[in-house]
């Protein structure tokens, strides 16, 4: 049995990365694993694209630098970008709410699974949520009717150290009934 | 390391049950692993009921099967409902988006965290998206100011089985730049 736990004590938003290449397997396998995400209806609401070549790379670092926050995002060496793409729901359920319903959620799961295989594999991650977005578009050729959800920064970590997580404490977050 | 891979590829929606109790403190490890799931800012937008005492199980259940779908969800043993809270972003954050912008995306991974928490524990999980709200709102006495996000079935699968997983193509869901 893995042990989810442990996998989620480990990731962490990575800020330092190594100035070394993720090989294109490596990211692949995130894609496959982030793929088979649970979604409303098995709707899949999202495609991604993965950004690798160094000049891109570059680029779409910039874009997530603009308020002069993130700017160790510069070291990242690749980027998936998360799109949201239309959600087709079983037509039972499509009568009753927009398409989109699900969607949000749907896109954060997958979001966090790029990010848990990336682990898995020794890689770092950070999720940013804002960016130049027009810039982006324009950037990844990303039509007008897909919106941008997140994007994750992604390298092999300059270090290994794993951070105390700083959560709201238990007892305040859950009933029992 | 542990290998999400094998995890994402075994954890699916689990529509029979045995009828056996799940234990308390598995339930308490699934919160305690969702608890460590990313969000924006840090913001944790979330809290858990947990419901584990049967005659609310079996009147939970009923809130899900009101349309006459998710008939196989009586037979769970326990159930993670999912709520919003408010999230406090970053000042520099804040003052620019709304604090709920990223909070269905956050929920969404946690919902995914724990039911990746409970595969890992031997729980099936089935995530539930529609239900009767009035009714589950007055049932765990969840106040109007909080939006209850999904539900999540809980119990011992009744099989092993892993089914195929039905995904789009992964070269239509991805482009490398």
């Amino acid at each position: 049995m893995s042990d989810y736990m442990e996998l989620a004590k480990k990731r962490q938003s990575c800020r330092t990365y190594k100035d070394q290449k993720v090989e294109h397997e490596k990211l692949v396998k995130c894609i496959e694993a982030a793929r088979l995400t649970p979604s409303a209806c098995n709707s899949q609401p999202w495609s991604f694209v993965v950004v690798e070549s160094p000049d891109l790379v570059s680029e779409v670092a910039k874009t997530t630098m603009h308020l002069g926050i993130n700017e160790y995002i510069g070291q990242a060496k690749a980027f998936f970008v998360v799109v949201e793409e239309r959600a087709e729901l079983m037509p039972k359920i499509a009568c009753m709410i927009d398409s989109q319903y699900f969607a949000k959620g749907d896109l954060g799961a997958v979001t966090l699974s790029l990010c848990l295989e990336a682990e898995s594999q020794g890689l770092g991650t950070c999720i940013v949520g804002l960016f130049d977005r027009p810039k982006l578009r324009q950037l990844l050729n990303i039509p007008e009717s897909n919106g941008i959800f997140l994007v994750v920064a992604v390298g092999y970590p300059s270090g290994d150290k794993v951070r105390d997580k700083h959560r709201k404490p238990i007892d305040s977050i859950v009933r029992y009934m």
